[in-house]
Formats: structure tokens, C-alpha cells, sequence
């Protein structure tokens, strides 16, 4: 693991989803900026001193000269040491989880990607989401076409805990996500926004066009995004919107889908993931399909632990995606192809068009809300 | 009455609003445009057969000339009927109800405006959703300042009954909606847009300044916009979005607002119009207030019937413009000025700013989504 | 009318209601037990001075006289006077729509069904809930016989409006209903708990056999019960509980009823009555029917005035009862019987059984919970 | 662990439970009742062979002659295991995890309990849904005192997997929780009535004191209760109701608590379980508690790992018991008590009043429903 030692949020987050399923162990670490935080940390998870790194490069470099070298790094720092990170482990044959967004900059991205193309290693972007059974069964759903094509897009992600300046009260997260030298260019758009865009992405199968944005910066003295509108054409026709806001009082963590197509629709909320609202065919009652439940597919059965009706949350959909990349690994080690059956993971595809979309958005923002190619 | 006969749909629900206060009798009607239609919708409901009309201008000069002459009128017509009907009677000093929006295009509504300056005739907009106690309430907890300025506002108006070219099937409602001689230049957003727009401005106070809109048509052979996504900018700073559709499958007559202010939140859903979640200030969990609980304020209190809990809907929000209407003609009639503490009506002014908002979104619409002053 | 006047509740209720669709006006009424406020109370109806009555008898006479004499009354007093108010107009032949429960004991409901018997008067009992389109479709459900044999019905009614003791505070409405002198010798039980078994009784079509019942009074000082459990065995092996509490802090009027069939189930709740939760068959999703829509049949479309997603309430379902009797009025006038199609209407045999509901669970609770037959 | 292997469910939610926090490893296991699956499970699991048993008896004795052995050990069987698996091991000094019901009889039962008082042994009964965060908070806020004395519990466990007789097709769970001879004389009383029992208990602090119950069977052939309604008296004079079904169709693990107090009441619903809604004081608007908001305590503070509006579910509750547990174990082991501060855990207290929940709802429903002491 890079990063995710004292005071991170996201990288214990990391270890319990990798823990959930049982198919990986924390043997190795540069845990933290400093050797002496990173150390420490590294410590207090039972880490062997001798694999306690103090950077990332030195870690891949003697990781992947042992006998017993980590087969896979998750990468949870801030969005600035991602590419480096990602490129330094790909290089050496070593398996890659990141968390999203890719990293800080498109230009950084496509250092990423080129990299990646050259290596064996397996990407992962944890756009954990994905790892829900229903947005997987929404994916499915749409891909069979039974609800006809999309018309329509609504996806937003609100939030509320930037909607004072906590950054300057010294709250490590927001200190780093409002910061341009750590964040990149975007805030919200790339903290959160991404999210928004893949889960639509997911679902839809949808590669989006073009964008109008209006970014918006609502607390005085923060240089990136904290709320942002953005209006969405897809090719083949269809259009949408985003929200994404970190000022949005009430909201925690609203991550909000809704599909419209000819012939049917979806809803889903990921603060209640257990359900989906499905409306197919047109003009018949909505219907709650709910996780574990005999109405769903493969995939979502795939995905799922316990029964119906016993809610899985965040963390589950989080190890969901853990879980898939060691079969991915384990088919690999075996010299096999990924089940045809699996449902498709965040990769550097998505990773990429996350990237596109930021810099769109952005750019388009700049330019008062012209639309914008991606 | 002038429209709301066989067929119609919205007279049927003014005529409603009209009796739940016993505060106006129907004496009169020029109830559809043809005089036979119009005679036979009229001896249904029990008009005297001399009053009623085969065409709103006889109508006007008719009943202004009797003694015991309407005091009000209400117009239920197809858009393109609304101006030359509403100057017909504010001429005459005949109180006018119109529904919205105010009429089929700008200079129209311009010629309205200009015919109730010089009138005596008191007027009001049938935009129903402010007769809601609770949007009301919303209100007034936005004037009183204490969730602080206005950051965002997010409204939304979704339907899904022309999903399908219903106006292709001789659905009366859907034909004159999709009309353009009688809808006027814009579809859903005239239709519901003005709706979506007119809650948000009546729960701000807020001013719009510029729009920039992405309006489309989702059914093939449709002449006006089944769908559309505008960005807004309010005086002040506040910036939102609006979204209205008549092809998102699955919602019936979803319309929502969020406002978004420094130290709270105010949210409601007119499917579920007797509870508003608010959260103020800012860091305190979410409060459920209901229609008619103790928790709230004169307006709201004024515009309740029943006890909390047993449900308020529709034709009580719309009976409420109705009654509050009354109070307003016999005010006048006595000399007085309505009275102080009186929730605000929608007025020439709103139906102004609403006309306002669709051309300036249809403007910028065909202008790739320019932003485009209201 | 009788009752009703300044300072009631339900008779003004009972007046929108017969508003609502134009099918009834107000000419007389004996609108208060003293001559004072019944006068008083007349004037602010607009009543003529010579239908105002001081007692319900002298009205009954007059106008049983009157060639222009009222074809229909309503009875919204407290529950001492119901039954002899309806004997008084049902022997003179007058049509009587009396507000729940029938009276204020078994014996004067029988004397009440004695008189009806021998009348040629058409008797409704407003228990307004059977008026909303949902309840009525869920009893064309479970008669229709997809739904497998019931097996078990959940019904419960909370409110918490007297968790304090109002009736020691002068409140009107608080006095009388915990007064034995005036509503009986139920409290809670009489006033909704006959409400919550008379909708499980109009959905199931079953017939009650016997109650195990636990009433109980938690306010001190209080005479009548405000909270009661109540067990259910039906006629046909069908169990159930019934749960009603007037103490229950956070519902207002929380009305709620799952009826539970070998092959599917039925959920509704009254504050947000225009969704009906239909599970059938057993192991499909749960389906959400809504108010209006084209999945519903035929009573409950003849039960709705306005497209979907528009909500209908309270005011609504009661308008529904006297749209209903002032059919079966008409039909009765022109010699036909009543439409085979219409759904039923609450009647005397719906009132005594809630009378007897009323007496076997006061009786079963005071022998300590023994099962009790009805 | 004992029990939990192939074929079993609650065994694989344990060992999820124990992973997710780290504090537990699996090493020895007696994983089913015959020798060759318990084996084949072992090494699935990838356990050393030699720490594969095939009996609870051998593994008690042999791991506690290892000095490695086991420090604790889960006992996920079917209930008649139960007690002599937990007699086996708290004789030895192990920790006992056992899975809900204490057991399959209160005679046995009081073995159990016979055994712990006599042994150094901790004892965590998993009733997990006293692991959810907002059900501590519940608990502080009635022992808080502002709610004021508890009034009326509303407890219900609506279930459907048992709608049809399932364990006659040979479905594995459903084959013992419907046999007498491996669950007891409870069906669902047992399995998730006292679920609910025991959640009403852990929030109110309040000892049972007498039941009226009805239970039944309603599928045909089936031999142990499949739906119960419990009339309940508490202690200082609360009241309540409960029921536990499990075929009331459309409901897939509904457990909700509702806890009515003088001046505020609690509700919660285990299928959303990141809500709390609180009442407090009688009067004020609802308020909409969310896990991990700055507006709980430090009960519900302790048993949080991810920010609020990352649901979190099941699997965390359940995680909760045994990091809690190993808190306690490590207390243990350096000679303290434990954290003054902790929330309590389900124990052999609460397990014994479990029992006598279940044999007196038994024995009142066999009685015809007569009020019987717990």
C-alpha cells in the first residue's frame, strides 16, 4: 500500500474492503509522505520494519526484487503521487489498485496509459460504485436492451462538508483536496464528479461527447470547485446532467443516478443501495428490486454476500471490486482469460475518459459554458 | 369561466378550487371555442342558458354590462387565448384568474401587461404550487435570513406522459401542448419549466439574470421541446439548475426543489407536498416539518384546513390561490389594501418573469447554450 | 347538518367534502347544542334564519314538512347524539350520513339498526378512508383472488396529539372524545381504532370472530383509553393486530395497513396515500401502484379527479362518500338500484361492526386479554 | 469456529465479521457434524489439518492443551448444539462468540449459564443488530432520561422466506430452523422474535415481565410457529407489541423498533439502518439522526468506521460484536476491566431472558393467549 497511514482516510477504508473476501494480505508499505509518519504507521499495522518504505520507488524496486514481493500495491495517496506511483509498480510487473480520480492532470494521465500499455501489470480504479450488485444489474438491464436507448442522463453527487472552509481549520482531507498542488486542477469535479460521470458511464455504456459546465467556486478564499453544473451529450443522441457540489447542506454523500430510456427507466440512490427502482415497460408500475433478491442476474448475484433484505453498504461494494481483481490476478497467475462472465471493472479506459471529462468540464467553465469535446 | 369544457382538463380542477371555500359561485362561461360545444358544456353545469357565450368577447362586454355581472373570471384556455382574453375582461374591471403560463409569447404577455397597468382589475397566475402551506412556510424561512443568502437552487419538473406521441392519437391534451399556434414557441418549458422556475423564485425572492439551456425533442415528429436542461444565474451570486421533461419514464408529476443556502437547506417534492426536510444551520440533522404542525408560521398556518397528518394535495394548494383570491376582491371592494401579513400571490409580475425565462431559454438554446439574459 | 358549528372539527370537513363535487348545498341545520351558537353559527353559513334550528328533533320535523325540505343530513356531532339524531330523520324518511363510530353504545346501534330497517332513508357511515381510490382498489385485489387466501392483516392508527392532557386545557376536541358521557365508553378505541378495523375489514371482506385486546390509559387523570393492542382472529383463519394510540410521540395520523395473502401482500399508509405497495405473486418485486394510473381498475378510477403524481388527500376520499350517496340518492329518486359497478359504501352493517369491535375489545381487555367473539 | 461449514450461512458472516476489523484469526475449526464435510470445509478455508476436528469436544480439549490454541472460539451451529459447545469450551477457560438463540431449551439454557458463572470465560451472544451504531445511540438517549419513562415498544421482524414450505424442497436453512429437534420448541419466535425481543431490550433497558402471545402456523405440514403476535408488559409499566413473521409476503428482513416515551420517541428499521428518526421533545419536528453525524454520541461514535452517507450495514454490525469482544478479551489479558465507557454487549443475561421470552410465549400461546411471566 502507498499511502493511507495516519490521519488518511481512504486507505483503511482500502484494507478492510481487500480484508472483506480474505484474498489478500498486507505484507508491505510506504504508508505515509514522511519516512518517519510512514514508519510509525506501518508499525501500528503490524508491518515488517524491513518492508516499511520511505518512498514509493524504493518500494517497488526492492518489492519486486524479492522471492516473496507483493504481487499487487494499492495506491492511495493524494491525486498528485498517483501517475509516478502507478508507473513505477506497472514497470515492474506488479499489479495496480489506484484510487481515483487516475491522478492530478490528462497530461499525467496519458503517461499512465502509456505505461500501462507497456506492462503485463492489471489496472484497477476504485471507483467503487461499480462494485454495488444493483448498479451492476443496472448495467446489465440497460445492455439488454429490453428498456430501449437512453434519452436522458441525471446524475448528481452532493455533499456538505466543505460548505465551510475546513481546510483552514486544518482538516487533512480538505487540506489536500482544495489544494491545486495535490488535487490537480479540479476539486469537486475530480474528487467527486468522476464518480457521478463513471457511475453513468457504468450503467450506460454511454461514451460521453461533450460538455457545458458552469464550475463554481461558493467558499471565499478556496482555489478549486466546489460546486459544479454540467450538461452532458452522449454519443448516439443522448443528453444529460451532473451535479456535483461539496456545499450542498444536508446532503452527506448523495450519490444519485437516473436512466431514462424509450421504453423504461432507473433509479438509484447509493445512500439507500439496497434498492433500485426499475420502470419497464413504459407505463407499468415502478418496481423495487432489492440486493439478493431473485429477480436480479449474474452479476449482482455474483456480488452479493448475504440475503435479502440485509443491508450491504460502502465497504461491501468496495471489497466487491477487491475481490474481482484477485480473480482477475488468479486467472492470470493461471494463464487463463477473465471470466466472460464478469462483470467489467474500472480500468484505465476509465480512468482515462475521468480524466477527459475534468479537463472539459474545466475548460468549458473557462469558456462561460460552451460545449466542449471530451 | 372562459375555457374548461368537454375534454378540458384544467377547468375541471379551477372550478374545484373554485368551491373546497365556498368563496365563488360559476355564473357564466364562454366554456369552449365552438359555440356548440360551448352551449352543450354549459347546460351540464347548470349555467343559465343566456349567459352563456360563444366567445369571451361578447362574454366580457355582456357580463360588464349587467348588474349583477361576474366580479372574476377565470381563464382555462390554450395558451394563445390568455392575452387577448385577459385584456378583454381587465378592461372591463373584471377581476382575472388566468392559468399558466401567462400566454403564448413575449409581446403578448407585453400587451397583457400594459392592459392591467391601466386597469383596475386585480389579477392573479395560476401557478398552484404556492398555495402549498409548505412552500409557502419555505418562504418565509428563505425572507427571515436565517439559513443565510441563497448558494443553489436545484429544481426539477419530470413527467413521463408524452414518453410517446400521444398527440398523435388525438389525446386533446396533448395535441394543443404540442402545438405551437397554440402553445406558443416552447413545449415542456412553458408547460412545466414555468412551473419549476416560478416555485424557485417564489420560495428565493430571487431574481433571474441569464439562463444557458440545452432543449431538445426526444419524440420523433414533436414540434416543441419534450426535455430540457437549463443552468441558471440568479442576482446576487446564486446559481442553480432546472430541469423539466415530459419523456422521463417513471415519474408522473415529479416536481422538486432544493434550496441550497450558507447555513442551510430547505427541500420538498410536491408528490409528497406535506412534509418539507430543512436543515438549519448548517450541522444539524434534517427536520421533517409537517402541514399543519405547530412548528410553523403564520403563512402556512393561514393556508391549512385540516389537522397534520391527514394529507393536503393538489386541489387544496390550488383552492388556496383561489380563497386567498377572495380575500383580495373583497379587500378591494371594501376600500382596504389586503392585508399585510398575507403570503404573496403569483402576479403579472411573476407571469412576466416567467415569459421572460422561456424565451430566454429557448434563445439560448438555439444559440448551443449561450448564456442569455432573462 | 347537525353539529358542526364554531369550534368543531369534522363538520367543516364534512362541508368541503360535500363541496368538492357539487353535489350537495347546505340549507339548514341544527348546528350546535345551544341555540346560540347554533344561530350564530348558521349566520356564518349564510344559512336562512328559519332552517336554523336549536334541536336536531324540531329540525327533523320542519323540514320532514317542507316541500323544499332537505333530502339528506349529516350528523357530525359527538357520538352521544348520533343515534337518536339518525332515528330522528331515518323515520321521517331522510337520507343520513353520520360521522364515525355509529354512537356511543351497542344498544342505542341497535336501536339505530332497528330504525333503519323499517325506514326507507339510505344510511352512510364517513369512514373516509374507503373513499380513496388505492383502499378501493386494494379490496377489488384481494377479492379479485390472486392474492391467495389472507392470512394475517396488520393494521395500526398512531397519532400523539393526546400524549398530554389536553382535555385538561380546555381543547374542544380532546373534551369530548375523553369524556364516557359523550363518546362512549372508548376512548382511542372508538375514535380510530374502529377506523383502522374498518379498513381491514372494507380490504379483506373478512368478518372479525374474536379479539384479544390490552387497553390502557397513560395520560393521568384520563377516563377513556389512548392506547390499546388488540389481537385478531377473522372468520376463515385469518390473524392480525390492530394497534391504536393516541400517546404515540412523532405520528400524527398515522394510519397504516399491510394485508398479508399466501400468494402476495398489500401495503398503504395513510399519510402518503397516493402509493399502494402490491406484492403479487409471492417473490416478484414489490410493485409501487399509484393514484390514477392506468394499472388501476375501475373503482378506483371512478374515485379519481385528477391525472397521477397530482396528490389527492383526506379532503378528497371524504369528497368521494358524498359523491357516492348523493348517486345512490339519485338512483333511489329515478327507482333504480345503485350501480352493480360502484364499490361499496360504509352502511349500518360496517357500523355495527364496529360497535361490536368496540365492546368485545373493551370487554376482552378488562377480563385480562381473554379472547372475546365480537 | 464451530459450525459454518459448506451449506451453512450465518458461519461466513462470522468470519466476515471477525476479518473486518483484524482482530481475529481463524485457526481451528470443527466446521460441520460430520467428520468428512467439517474436513472438506477446513481445507477450503485453508486451515492446518491437524486443527480440523471432528468433534466440538476433541477441538475444546485438544486446542486447550495447544499453547497456541485457540483464545476464543464462534459457535455457529444449529441450537441444540449450542449449549454443550459452550459448556465445552468456557469449562477450558476459551471465550465463547455464539450465534442467537442462547439455545434450544431454557433447560439447557441454565446449564449454560450454570457454566459461566463458574468459568473466567467472556461470553458475546451475537445479537448483531445491537452492533449497529444508531441502535447504541437509541440506547443512550432513553438511558439519557430526556425522553422521559418509556410508554409503549413497537417491535416487529417481518420475514418471507418461509412463505412457502422451503424445507421441504430441501433448502438447507430452512430444514433445521423448522425441525424441533435442532431448534427447539420455537420457530420463529426463536429465530427472530427473539431478534426483536432483544432489540427492544438493548434500547430500553427494560426486563420483561409478562407476554400474551398467539402464535401459529400457517403453512401447511410445517411443525414449528411461522408467525406470532406478543402482546408485552414490561417492568414499570410499559407496554408493547411485537410480532415475528415469516411469511408475510414483500418483506425480506424488516426489524423495526419503534420506543414511545412521555416526551420524545425512537424509530429505526433495520433495511435503512443509517437513519434514526428521534422525536425529542413531544412537539417538536422529527429529526432524521444519520450514522457517523457529529449529532451522536460516543457510543455510536466508537462503532463508526467510514463518514456519514457511507451506508454501512450488516456485515459492520456484526463486525462491531467482535471488535468490541476483542477489546474486551485484550482488557482481559492485561488485568483490566473493561472500558467504562464501552457499550454494553449481548451476555448470558441477555441470552437467558431470551429463553424465558420464548417459553413464555410458548406457554401463553398454548394457553390461549393468558398473560405469563417471563
Amino acid at each position: 500500500m502507498v499511502g493511507g497511514g495516519q490521519g488518511a482516510f481512504i486507505g483503511a477504508v482500502h484494507r478492510i474492503a481487500a480484508r472483506i473476501d480474505d484474498r489478500f494480505e498486507l505484507v508491505a508499505g510506504c504508508l505515509a509522505s514522511s519516512a518517519e509518519r510512514a514508519h510509525a504507521s506501518a508499525k501500528e499495522l503490524g508491518l515488517d520494519s524491513d518492508r516499511s518504505y520511505a518512498s514509493f520507488a524504493e518500494m517497488a524496486e526492492a518489492e519486486a526484487k524479492r522471492d516473496d514481493g507483493i504481487q499487487a500495491v494499492s495506491i492511495v495517496t493524494p491525486n498528485h503521487v498517483h501517475a509516478d506511483a502507478i508507473i513505477a509498480f506497472a514497470e515492474r510487473g506488479i499489479h495496480v489498485i489506484c484510487d481515483k480520480p487516475l491522478c492530478d492532470s490528462l497530461e499525467n494521465a496519458e503517461r499512465v496509459e502509456q505505461a500501462l500499455a507497456k506492462s503485463e501489470a492489471l489496472f484497477l480504479l476504485t471507483h467503487n460504485y461499480s462494485g454495488y450488485p444493483l448498479i451492476r444489474h443496472a448495467r446489465s438491464l440497460v445492455a439488454g436492451g429490453e428498456l430501449g436507448p437512453v434519452r436522458a442522463v441525471r446524475a448528481s453527487y452532493l455533499q456538505d462538508w466543505l460548505a465551510r472552509p475546513l481546510e483552514q481549520e486544518g482538516q487533512k482531507q480538505a487540506a489536500w483536496r482544495t489544494d491545486p498542488a495535490r488535487s490537480g486542477a479540479a476539486g469537486g469535479l475530480g474528487d467527486i464528479g468522476t464518480h457521478a460521470f463513471q457511475l453513468a458511464r457504468y450503467v450506460t455504456g454511454l461514451e460521453l461527447k461533450r460538455v457545458a459546465a458552469d464550475a463554481h467556486i461558493f467558499v471565499a478564499g478556496r482555489k478549486l470547485d466546489d460546486h459544479a453544473e454540467v450538461l452532458l451529450r452522449y454519443d448516439g443522441g443522448a443528453r444529460g446532467s451532473l451535479t456535483c457540489s461539496q456545499v450542498a447542506v444536508g446532503h452527506e454523500n448523495d450519490l444519485t443516478l437516473g436512466v431514462y430510456c424509450e421504453n423504461g427507466s432507473i433509479r438509484w440512490a447509493q445512500e439507500n443501495p439496497n434498492v433500485l427502482t426499475l420502470v419497464q415497460p413504459y407505463g407499468e408500475p415502478p418496481r423495487l428490486l432489492t440486493r439478493g433478491s431473485g429477480a436480479l442476474g449474474d452479476w449482482a448475484a455474483a456480488a452479493t454476500r448475504i440475503p435479502p433484505g440485509h443491508p450491504e453498504g460502502y465497504l461491501e461494494a468496495f471489497a466487491q471490486l477487491y475481490r474481482d481483481m484477485a480473480d482477475r490476478i488468479d486467472a492470470k497467475l493461471e494463464g487463463k482469460s477473465p471470466s466472460a462472465g464478469a462483470a467489467p471493472l474500472p480500468d484505465i479506459t476509465d480512468g482515462m475518459a475521468g480524466m477527459r471529462f475534468i479537463k472539459a468540464a474545466l475548460t468549458s467553465s473557462a469558456a462561460d459554458g460552451a460545449w466542449t469535446d471530451c
